[in-house]
């Protein structure tokens, strides 16, 4: 396998692919060279990786004998690694092509292509369901073959099935078991090209769902900036540019919010080379040819800084934060990025619980993010308490701001204290009283759990939509059935219009109301949600020694006697497992609960503490994200190690390359 | 006067502003320039005008004497516009200053500056009001002194206030009335630097809606970009910079969405010249002045080039959609942003109704447009029918794209149709039915008003956001009064909830519905919505004459007999007089309505056609826009001619340079 990711980000990944001409960087843009024509040194501009048309030189006599004889990389002039199509694109426009699928991919082979194409059928969006089918089957029966017929050749095989997502996957999986590198999904231009970008979600991610984690995935045909960020944040990994030519033959400014035509322009719009160095005037009194090269220099800028922005991005952690702006280019993109809220169980597997950056709410949007989603079902894992008390937000984190507490409070009358809202508050209420705030976007956040990221880590206007509203009030309901007691500020009530959805009388504590957050409650809370219910009584029982910074007066260890258990994260606030925490997480997780499950060739590796690479890994829990706590077992589950996981359960499964678990201790 | 306006939108606008040293073409970033230290020669990287400290060369011997002797352009080596401030700042930092007002404003002149400034008290965020009216009498104070010292030098007079709005309002006034030519607006930058955007936007809207629209405003200490497009739309016109450079000693990069630093850089983010020149590698290990010359170039680049890219937006008619992009930079962006549903009054009066770019809806904040606010008073001045079909959204145009009338319908049942909705629903039903479509996030588009812009030229997502619902479910209901029977499709009634608001019971028409829009009441109806209740009439009777355009089938032209009375503008679907349109409009409207009165001096040239300078009009409705058919009369209220407005009514009031209506013809 060629292909390692080194962060990750929402469904997003910073890969690296080796090809025999190079390893790429993905997320990456693939300039489309003609191989006939004169172009733009595109390597000078930032191209790393270039595609070009193997049909197009294979039909072109001239071309034909050049690339034969000196190979494709000497003809088109790159010394980096090259894709090339197949002729897929001719027969999608003209009907038909003049070679076969064997021909054209032992044809590839010969001329030295880094990843080559077999000759699928782009079947366009919207067919009738029973053309998809067929050409389906062809597309399928075409990539066996190529795979068959290549020798050393990488090879990309197109996900087909037009806008039937369950064809799209049912393609996907079926070309995902087979030997390929690299998996372009296919057809998608017609979508883009009118702004169907709905759709696009709905045949993107029926088709990565259902490709191998350990491939990258090549957006066809997407060329457009304004797209990259999304595409990304799906999944895709690799992008192709005709765009950049194209738009510049047509007087048009590729920008990562939409396109600009030169005859509206009053000002250049960028700080490329083009953009500082001649004004919108100076172009268009320019002869086509050399106007058509400086456009295409922006283009190809403008493209390749908004890939290295995206990359960045997944890097820090606020890819959200990227996708959300950028799909405000365009209306019918920001209907494409709320259609993701159908997604939100896969997206909340892929994205990393614990991030760099801080959450930013950017709109109703972000409340369908993977973050929020999460924090709903791990709230399931918290035992409910006698007593409930809900208050306004303040500062962050929130129990070190409560100065001014609210006055007034009100009393939910006739709340089905046996009904249940989860598994996790299916338990019987062992604590007395649980104070929370209820706050935009996550809804309730327990005291105990406002150093946990991304709880304390957030920011969100004052001013809360109706989205945000309606979201909180129907989280609030469900939550508090299971309390006996409930008492919500006056503030809270009417903020989140609670009259509407529940039974209110007017309540009076005895005394002034006094706020106080227990550590050893906090610990245990911070593990039940971290590592699942009851986690925290198998980690901390009540004799535990907390320790806490000098200087910020947080907790920062938990100890038993001498023997550290866990100590706690300040960067976001969860636990990091000492060797005793990890013994007792193992001996209180069923399996295979956490559990990374190496062979034997690797275990006297784990034992050392060495990192745990993927290949080694012969089963794992599912439900791992990246970043989590894990515990590194053999088969019989004899707990050698543990450590922090680069991947998720899904990846770790599906990699044989790279990475899989950072070890922290082994000697277990 | 030395600014002219040339575009606008929002409150923003394109302009340029005369000094001694050069036009300042704005808005404009005015990096700040150490007068002592050796700086970038930031002409290189965009700079057109910069700003310096007059107070730093007056204290030091050496700066003083080779200012007084050479001038201060000689002292920093730049020949374009020179801004200088007066000390102020070191004032708020250091609470004390080694000079008098009288002192620094004499030294500014003798030193050649292009724009001076008196020694303002900056009066910092949230002080007691006591400590903020006292510092203002003194700010005013010396505002009047330096008056009274200054020859020929142009003088900034800083706005302050703390964060009280009347202050901010009551010194905005005062000031606007002495003769400054630019106004500065002080003391924001601990807003700023504790992300304190709302209150910014309270200070900033206090302060320019109290401002002559003739003179340009300064946000003073404004250097990041990710606030310049909300700032500008707010009518900011120049801002200054010396983050470029303390970024750069930081190792921080600007960017219009927010600050990266260079620790944390996995990759470069813009196409500038260091973006695509270095890694972040080779920055970190450069030496300290080589990396902050670098960074601070970047930085430069970054902000030149998201200034460029604003007054783009503002041309094109698209800075609303920027501002909203940029505003995801942060919430508390995004919480600034959406207060200024707080000012939709106002904005209205600046937004022009027409632009070149269509509406593209990109959250809940877009609901508080000008645009939307227009629309909905705008319906006002259409008169109710008896009946009222509403219909969901269908493709633009939407009387074009009627192709699946709905099949199930409600009737509202014990609407008041005595209760009247506005001023033009009052008048008495004339016509037997309406039929309007409801969408998002126009509300109620009556079909004959489907090509008038933004209604035809908008877009947003189809699937619609809680705020969205709740807007046009309340418009509807205000709506809906006055009409004696409203048919409602299904559709409409479940996506809006329209249950929650009125009684509704099935229904069904005798005949299948079938919909056809009646030219003559089209044209009523577009002149009513432009002009006001009752000027379809005025302009249209019976028996006018419509001519279509053969290839699109749309009207074009409206005749009387022979004589032209108005044409039909295929861009944006609303009326442009001719001769008789403009007599008609003019008998039918009661003085001032969208008159622009010119004085004697003008008359002559009014008459023969020439376009109507801001100095010779002496009086005008006030509720005028920017881009609207505006009658040109005299004192007598004689029609002279008549054309369209390029300033709204109170700027064209309050300038006296450059031109206030672009006149179609004269001779009237």
């Amino acid at each position: 396998m060629n292909f390692e990711i080194k962060y990750k980000d929402a469904r997003g990944r910073v890969g690296t692919l080796k090809t025999p001409h190079g390893i790429i960087k993905t997320p990456a843009l693939m300039p489309v060279i003609h191989p006939g024509k004169q172009t733009l040194p595109v390597s000078d501009y930032g191209a790393e990786v270039v595609i070009t048309n193997a049909y197009l030189i294979y039909k072109n006599e001239e071309l034909r004998e050049k690339a034969l004889n000196d190979g494709v990389h000497e003809l088109i002039d790159f010394t980096g690694p090259i894709v090339t199509d197949s002729g897929s694109f001719q027969l999608s426009e003209y009907g038909d092509v003049q070679v076969t699928n064997e021909e054209i991919v032992k044809f590839q082979e010969m001329i030295g292509t880094d990843i080559g194409t077999s000759l699928d059928i782009p079947t366009p969006p919207s067919v009738k369901r029973e053309r998809a089918e067929k050409e389906l089957i062809i597309t399928l029966k075409r990539a066996k073959e190529a795979l068959e017929v290549r020798e050393e050749l990488m090879l990309n095989s197109v996900v087909q099935g037009s806008t039937f997502p369950d064809l799209r996957s049912e393609c996907a999986q079926k070309l995902g078991k087979m030997d390929f590198q690299v998996h372009p999904i296919g057809a998608v231009v017609p979508l883009m090209e009118s702004y169907r970008y709905q759709e696009l979600v709905e045949v993107v991610m029926a088709s990565v769902s259902h490709l191998p984690d350990s491939r990258p995935r090549h957006l066809m045909g997407a060329g457009h900036p304004m797209i990259f960020a999304l595409a990304v944040a799906m999944g895709c990994d690799l992008f192709d540019s005709a765009a950049y030519i194209l738009y510049a033959e047509d007087d048009r400014l590729l920008m990562p919010n939409g396109t600009l035509k030169l005859e509206n322009l009053y000002e250049m719009p960028c700080s490329c080379e083009v953009c500082t160095s001649y004004t919108p005037e100076e172009l268009r009194q320019m002869e086509k040819e050399k106007r058509t090269e400086l456009l295409a220099i922006h283009n190809l800028r403008m493209s390749f800084a908004e890939m290295r922005l995206i990359r960045q991005a997944i890097v820090d952690g606020s890819l959200w934060e990227l996708v959300e702006q950028r799909c405000r280019a365009h209306p019918f993109l920001l209907e494409a990025l709320r259609s993701l809220k159908n997604y939100s169980l896969d997206l909340e597997k892929y994205d990393p619980p614990y991030k760099k950056s801080a959450f930013f709410y950017t709109g109703p949007e972000s409340l369908n993010r993977p973050e929020v989603y999460r924090h709903l079902k791990r709230m399931e894992r918290i035992s409910p308490s006698q007593k409930l008390i809900l208050l306004p937000r303040s500062g962050k984190p929130y129990s070190e701001r409560l100065y001014d507490l609210p006055q007034t409070f009100y009393k939910v009358v006739d709340n089905d204290s046996s009904a249940v809202a989860g598994t996790g508050s299916s338990r019987i209420p062992q604590e007395d009283m649980q104070v929370a705030v209820v706050d935009v976007p996550f809804g309730i956040i327990p005291l105990e759990l406002d150093q946990v990221y991304p709880l304390a880590q957030n920011e969100s206007p004052a001013d809360y939509d109706e989205d945000s509203i309606k979201m909180v009030k129907n989280a609030l309901r469900d939550y508090i059935k299971g309390f006996k007691e409930i008492i919500i500020s006056a503030e809270v009530a009417r903020k989140f219009a609670l009259e509407q959805v529940l039974s209110l009388e007017d309540y009076s504590f005895q005394e002034s109301l006094k706020i106080d957050v227990d550590d050893h409650k906090r610990i245990i809370m911070i593990a039940d949600y971290q590592f699942g219910s009851g986690a925290g009584e198998g980690l901390f029982n009540e004799e535990v020694k907390i320790v806490k910074s000098r200087k910020t007066r947080k907790i920062r260890h938990v100890y038993d006697g001498d023997e550290l258990i866990a100590t706690l994260r300040a960067s976001d606030g969860v636990f990091v497992l000492a060797k005793e925490g990890a013994r007792r997480l193992h001996r209180y997780l069923p399996y295979p609960k956490n559990r990374v499950v190496v062979n034997e060739d690797a275990e006297p590796f784990a034992r050392e503490g060495k990192s745990i690479f993927a290949k080694f890994v012969i089963n794992c829990d599912i439900d791992i994200h990246a970043k989590e706590e894990v515990l590194i077992v053999n088969e019989q589950d004899q707990l050698l190690a543990f450590g922090k996981s680069i991947l998720n359960g899904k990846e770790i499964l599906n990699f044989n390359t790279g990475q899989a678990v950072k070890t922290r201790k082994g000697g277990l």
